[in-house]
């Protein structure tokens, strides 16, 4: 069985195809698999969605960083989903024959080069992370791009992990190493945001909710539809229906109910069958009782 | 593409383990993958699933009909689960590039020259049946085996589709072609058997219940369980989560919890998907948002 190693890059372009191509096809190297692309206009966000042998995503990695910084010009980015780079994170997530310890490495070796050969300054994150301040990606990031550019010379907390303590157009990039991460929203039959705000602060982690659950109250103003977005950070711990059964509950006491929720990019084969397992009450459920993981 | 025939064969064998290890050996030919292989004591029953070739699927399943009536005896089966032949019941299945067609005309070679060579009486079922009244496999195998055995040659209405109209050890066997089946079971926590024979009467297609579902109470003799046993004959119209909650209402409505389900088999990706769709009032997910099933 070959070693597969995930890797999402999130770049700040969500507008122009034609420079989110040229970043996608400088990484689609031999032994990388393109899995998913997705653009968003309001967020000016790009994600990416790579799997592959260990050593071609690390040459890919660096490859989309190297031309997302000659592309992307911080200074005239804006949008909706915070950043501070051009490429704005870069995470490494084990999914067949390989470990966190072996993706914590990769992510150490790519920030390595990226603050040698390209001089951006580099933050490890999450389980690859240096110190426990710099675990959580919000904290890394706060502030932007605009901020980080006038403190990162004079605030010794912001001293980077690889690379110069200076931002170019470029900005900064977080990389690291985690679990698969699961982002799931579920819109809910009201426009009122702060009934999603409510329930995001009850059911999130920060706020004593569900572990590895972290969320947010957004309002879609397209649909006019108040929205529980949540990013599942290991779905092993929380998984997407007792999530989505939490936010019901809570939408319930609040005389709200359900539209619909949905899946943001992709979701491993473990996920969906540990959603049926407890839907079922079929604990015994296994991927490999799916006829298509057999053939 | 390769084209992908699958086939279950059931025996009438759940307990002496090396009887039903040289019925799958027999099977085991070049070109045909093993995908699973259930035994069940109780039921005194063996469920084979493979997958393959067309052809090497056709010489695989003659095979096991072969072996299995060379070694079983239906003189001397008991067994929970109703059954009227050594090798019970062999349906095909089209899962790649093969049409219902192919499958039908698949399942009418094996049985003719199962009649021919073996000397078995066959019924042709499902997809594959002559008469509108051997369509349900139920119907064929009514007063199993011992009824049988005596009406074969009688009953102008059991004259067999192929082979002699008279019945050895070996019993006869039921030959198909039927879209994906899903065997799914949920276990009461209770003994009493007939309420799992009453939820099963109320929630099966037969009584005006849920379309596309089979379904039976039983006695799970080892864990003093009772259980309501449902064969899912066509999973896009009934799912296995609208099933499970239909006996799980049956249950409560008769003061009954459930105490956990199982999975005889194996389940399509897709069946899976429309679970966790179901569950997580997640209609948009598709098979493809699936990790693996893009690498």
């Amino acid at each position: 069985m070959e070693k597969l190693v995930e890797c999402v890059p999130n770049f700040s372009e969500g507008r122009r195809v034609e420079i989110v191509d040229e970043i996608v096809n400088a990484m689609l190297l031999p032994g990388v698999q393109l899995l998913d692309r997705e653009m968003d206009a309001d967020h000016n966000r790009a994600v990416i969605t790579l799997a592959g042998d260990p050593d071609a995503i690390e040459q890919a990695a660096f490859a989309g960083i190297a031309t997302a910084a000659r592309l992307i010009n911080l200074d005239q980015h804006r949008g909706q989903h915070p950043r501070i780079g051009a490429t704005d994170v870069v995470p490494f997530i084990p999914m067949r024959g390989v470990t966190m310890a072996d993706c914590i490495a990769l992510a150490r070796r790519v920030g390595e080069r990226v603050g040698r050969e390209l001089e951006i300054p580099v933050y490890l994150y999450e389980r690859a992370a240096t110190r426990p301040e710099r675990q959580n990606l919000a904290d890394i990031r706060k502030g932007e791009y605009e901020v980080l550019k006038n403190e990162i010379a004079r605030d010794p907390a912001r001293a980077p992990d690889f690379g110069p303590a200076r931002v170019g157009t470029a900005g900064a990039t977080v990389i690291g190493a985690r679990p698969f991460l699961i982002a799931f929203n579920v819109n809910l039959a009201t426009s009122d945001v702060q009934i999603a705000k409510e329930i995001a602060r009850v059911i999130r982690e920060k706020n004593g909710g569900l572990k590895s659950v972290k969320a947010n109250g957004f309002l879609l103003k397209e649909k006019n539809v108040a929205q529980v977005s949540m990013n599942l950070t290991d779905f092993t711990i929380t998984s997407p229906l007792v999530a989505f059964n939490a936010v019901q509950a809570e939408a319930t006491k609040r005389g709200v109910q359900i539209l619909a929720s949905e899946l943001v990019g992709l979701m491993p084969i473990d996920a969906l069958t540990q959603i049926a397992a407890q839907a079922l009450r079929l604990p015994a459920l296994r991927a490999d009782q799916i006829v298509e993981m057999k053939i």
